[in-house]
């Protein structure tokens, strides 16, 4: 069976994290984040690609681009999560199942926080727990993979 | 007399079209679409160039560049319609008369897509022929410059 | 193959057109528009008729009425575009694929004229073209059914 | 005693019943409906006349012109239920008990069917049994009369 | 001087008036008050003419008429002002200058009735004092017409 | 053909009836009502049980207890209309058809009684007859066993 | 019969009248309103007193003061009209039939100014005939008070 | 070290999971979802107990008598998520940390599920993998405390 | 004269007072809260009963039994303050003077604790004062008691 | 121990207390209220002042005087509790602990009483005892008191 | 050239400034203030005076008062700008350039700081700057009469 | 000391300042205000770099980059100001003090126009006075710094 392939998209202003706001969003940097993912998706046998944008129409073209190239999709949209109906849009057209994280729990902050318009189109969402949202958003990669493939292989 | 300027101006996720949820937008391509224009602008010797942009920067700077270069502006601004207030504001300081396009019929779907942000600096809004929306704003172009033509020739 | 039978429908005030704010509405009178259309109708072989009503009930009675009797509608709801539940309800009831036109940019004006009831069970809406809204819904029609026979045509 | 007398009153579009939206509606005619009315009235020794009008005007005038001729008035406001004060008018002030019947169950159907502007100026409402609505109005006037006999005739 | 043209317009459910709902209407029939405005029309040597219609197109069309006939228009639009946006355009579309009035204190009862779609396009608004609001509406427009009369007259 | 079995489900604080608020209310009891419904029920050889609790959760639990027991429930879900979406769920989940009643007409009470989160998963509504609602759901139910019955005999 | 005392009260900034934005209100100052009451009144038999402040205390004070003192206040609270609960308490409290005016037509001017707070506690409202909106309210009130002496003098 | 010790909490309707709307929920049992937890639970050598109840105070309840008993809650609030604030004053109360889990992506569902009240007091929210939504629960714990035992173990 | 009976009930979650979030609710428990009314009764001579539960049924079926048994009511509902209606209607039907109370001012925390469905059919509310809530709340009875003795002892 | 030094604070409209809607408010006056609180301050050796007024300027600056003059405050913002955030800045910005006092049950009564814009900056509120809504602030400043000076002689 | 003569005003509660909650407003004294701003005025050539009130009529007239006597006013409505749509009215009305100041950052604070009411008659506004927010306003109009003297002095 | 460092950063549109919409922002180019700007700082012995983008992303990086560069950041976030929430994470992110300016006075205009996403998370705001908002805020980092120096000059 081929491997699993996953990209992992990071939103606007993660590439500060570890550095921006530590009460809120911790010490760990990105890279901790990338790295920690990868080891574990090199341990499944899945292959991780990461990239991370501040620019909207970046992650738009990154969504169209993962087409044919990755089985699934973890994404982070930050802020964007909030506003941005064009990335939504680009979820829903990629047609590529995916999990929306959040590092926070947006459910204890600012009032605007509590609306996602990509959940909707999403697979489902994983907020709260930080750099180990992303990890358990692999972890469900994983159990929906088996799955499927006990469902192909048995009757 | 000059030929009449026309620039298309597709937003983000359009160049997608045609393999995009068929069921909503359908299977003609961004290509077709232009192909057709462009055909149909010759044949009433109009000039019409294009452009797709998924970043809302680009398409500002589009409108922006156009200032002096073309006589009118069709505009699908797709999902930015619904929150670039960046994208009227380019829309109204560029003065050029633009007219909003969308594919499908925007009041049949999701709630936030009837409401357009940039249709009040627009001249007028024309949504739900699919391919055949953009060829309606070229022919609303051509009544209109056949219009003023006829009332500059006439007393 | 048999002429495309199309019915336009105007509400309420339009018959008062070319003398009601004409800074809003120009001066062409309803007379004009439906002359204009019936000339280019004729050109095109389609059969076109008209009416005008100020009356919900007798606007809902066209529309009861066209069934089996036209094959397209174009209509401009007025005022009617904003509260008329039972105008929708008609145009749901009829089945005959319906057009909504304005004349003047509704998304320029009151906040109230944003909101069309009608339109989510309408084919499109063209609106801010003045008269030419009607000529650019006849131009969509002649367009779908050009498609429509292709279609049927080739396979 | 003498024999209770029951308007029945059809709002806008039912005339089409039968033929509309069947998925919705059902397959029974208006006149199917008010034949079967008219049979149960008869049973129970009523007096049963009906109207069907797409004018707003017209139905509020039967209300008018109801007032001393029946003892109940059964009334479906169709799309006329959620705007329609003029009719919520006209209910309050003839003074005869009106039950509100619906076909369909508004609470399902968009958003703006669950409001009811006539509702509060009725005795109840029925709504989501079909034809049905309308013979259990009758069967709750029947009832009431005979609850209000009884009292009259005990001491 | 040509003697003040007015026409006094009663809207829906206006008929019953007397009859309907005494606690909030008073006894006056709408004859009495009709009689009462012409007898004070004759006395100040106006023309009086007034209609009443429980149709929305037959007032919209009562305003059509009035343009070229009559000076001045008292209007009362009962529950039409709270919907009725095809009423509003014809108010504007006729440029008549029109009082609106209403029997009693639209402040003191349900929340919708204090919401008035017509009243913006209208001179003024007259709420509360019963037949009495008509017959001050006359008044306001015999001193509008002294007003004029005597600037006319001045320098 | 095999007796229908009907559940009767009263919400929280109608075991109060005949004493809470009569002129709400009126002086019939629960207990009155049940019997009525049962000796109606009798006769028309339908089995009917019946239940009453002031708990959220004992009402869904004896919505879930009634699956493959009865073929028709008839709901008055008191004031857990306006808020109980765990009720709303166990009505959707149980999957028998439901007819939600009321005795007063809650459009004619505080504005949260408008509201009905359960209506949207029951088959219809019928509110504002007293004790009579539920015999109405009773005849309701009778009614469209019938229908189906005569369909099933018939061709 | 003693003569009726009528109490014109006007609210904040109506001070500077016929200085302040006379494009909305006009060259007329508040003198010259005051002492053409004062005329009118006195030709009716009237008495007038009148009083303007800026201190909505002030305003409160003097509608307690006029209990027993006057049959009738005419006040035009102008901004206050949109907020002081404290000036609708004191009207209220001071249980004088009351009568708001305004000069302008709210109706047609910010959204804030169409909701008036004041409204629900007094008789009726006057708005949009400048000055003569308050001729218009004395007008109102010896209309009224005749009504009463007619009665009185009657059975 | 001690076993971690975790209560799963299953709210209103979970017990008729398997049979209930299968196209949202899937076929698999609550009885499952616990073997699958335990079994789970058991390898990583953590304690695990649960609960299912239709009844909110039996919910709250049980939360209460966790305190001191467990050192994470599992919890479904199935429809109590929506309205239940005594719910959340619970988890608030108890301090025990809470992972909120929804086995459908509540964002894709009727408007009513996007808001949760008891989110803003738990450590994070999983909701759309099924029944592996309580399975990442459990790996989220798992990690959790992996890392407190880690920075435990390190200075 | 007879003692008068009070009854105290407590809502959801306050059980657990003196141990949960301190900062909030203080160190006071729900013991020394009863403890101290019972004795503070005991001194006025009047008959004090208590009550808690975490289940709105019980709650509800408290206030039931509650007829003809006591005189008074304290009541805090806690969390169901701001949702359960059918505590509400459970307090109006039984009829029994009520007094609402909070432990902390409401109006200081999350939004959501502002609005009080219960309020409407209670005396007074009383909130912000920790445990002395209920004290006043005992206070107030007695004041009340005291005034209609006086009363009834009086003329 | 210094005496406890009370400033009791009455809003606008209350020096009407007595005579204004009765029904609402009873017959006592604020003479007889201040004398009542008074002798209870008396007994209990507390210095009570009081004032009144209809200027919010005045409240303000009555609130500021307060500072070191007293130790509690009593207010009664009657209509001010709707819309002074004046006042509300002012009992902040004294920083002097403040009850909110209410005669009547505000939530009884218009909508926009129950939303208070001092009750956040104040300790508590009491609401609808009538004239004993004061004596209980006395008593809790009193059982405060007390517990405060018990904790000092403690440890 | 005369010398431009500034009024500035402050709003309520700003006579404590330097007491009042010095976190959010700091230690500076309102007469610290003025002296600041008083000697940078005496440095540019500048006249100024200056007021505090907390009473909203004593603003408003020194609005009125400011009429031909000062040609710039630097105001800081304090609570006032989120409500009293009588002050607005004045700064309208007397139409000299007024600059709205905030000493906090209003966006930073309640919900209900963020509307101004004033704004939109002012010329400008400038908040967050504690004290030297009224600096700044002066260094405005400093610049700005720059500019216009050298503009009357070009050509 | 250290010159204090200072970036400006100008949002979408208004690299086209001096020809955009003049009457509302009139005649001065960007590269007039960063001129007039580069001369004062100089003056000021301050370091002044500038930058404007059309994009979103590009406008967040340049916060990014600012990190440990610079000492203050005037932004002019024009139409982000209103929905971008990835802009406001990044000030926030960045933890550089920064002022948000604005050319127009932003309440006067439309009503999207008056919420500000980005001022919570920045020192203050100076809005309407055109080019000179950018030397005000200039200004206002001037005051501070000199505040500052002279507080870390003192003790």
């Amino acid at each position: 069976m081929a491997a699993v392939r996953v990209l992992v998209i990071h939103g606007p202003n993660l590439n500060l994290l570890g550095t921006r706001e530590p009460d809120i969003y911790g010490h760990t940097t990105l890279a901790d984040i990338d790295e920690r993912l990868q080891k574990q998706a090199a341990q499944w046998g899945m292959e991780l690609s990461h990239l991370q944008s501040n620019h909207e129409g970046r992650l738009i073209e990154a969504l169209h681009e993962a087409r044919g190239q990755v089985d699934w999709i973890i994404l982070n949209p930050a802020a964007f999560t909030h506003y941005s109906y064009a990335l939504r849009d680009a979820i829903a057209a990629v047609d590529i199942p995916t999990i929306e994280v959040h590092l926070s729990n947006v459910h204890q902050r600012e009032a605007f926080r509590t609306q996602s318009v990509t959940a909707p189109v999403c697979v489902g969402q994983i907020a709260g727990f930080g750099a180990e949202s992303y990890l358990l958003a692999l972890q469900a990669i994983r159990m929906r993979t088996a799955t499927l493939a006990a469902e192909a292989a048995g009757d």
